[in-house]
């Protein structure tokens, strides 16, 4: 993402894969991408995966109602299940609202 | 990190490297990995890079003053310099006022 408004909600996920079903977990982070891009107040999404398992994404939201509304989708919720059974050894997550933001490129 | 308290100060930094100087670009993430842990307010890091040269890094600061001083650090503001010229392509940096935060460890 480029500079976004201050008042956005970044809601980072900081999680250790486990070494289980990475197909079972690629589909499910397919899925819940497309959803979550569906979702009202989306505005885009970051996200790094590191050779060693761990992975860092950030997705940004217009409003904390927003973010909330998304933690609690259904399909998200039964996902998280899903993630704490399988996918992950641990996890972090921490919801920010941004006051400051900036981007550059190259020229 | 683990569970964060609220005011925690975010700085999400989210960079394309170039295909350039990765032995200089090594070894100056190292001199501010450890300048950056010994600065007032540094509370700590997530940092991540995938396999296509996009990484984020992530640190937490005590407070917004705390990130300022870091942002201003005369070693900090050179090797930014070295990274405009050389290590990235792009790059956007957000900073946000943590709200709320949670951790999880498989048992």
């Amino acid at each position: 993402m480029g500079t976004l408004p201050s008042g956005t909600i970044s809601v980072m996920f900081i999680a250790q894969r486990s070494e289980k079903d990475d197909d079972g977990y690629a589909r499910a982070a397919a899925a819940m991408g497309d959803l979550s891009a569906c979702q009202p107040g989306y505005i885009g999404i970051d996200s790094v995966r590191g050779h060693d398992g761990l992975g860092i994404t950030i997705s940004y939201w217009a409003s904390e109602a927003d973010a909330k509304a998304w933690r609690d989708h259904p399909e998200h919720i039964a996902i998280r299940e899903a993630g704490r059974d399988r996918w992950y050894t641990s996890y972090s997550l921490h919801v920010a609202m941004i006051t400051r933001s900036y981007d550059w490129q190259k020229t």
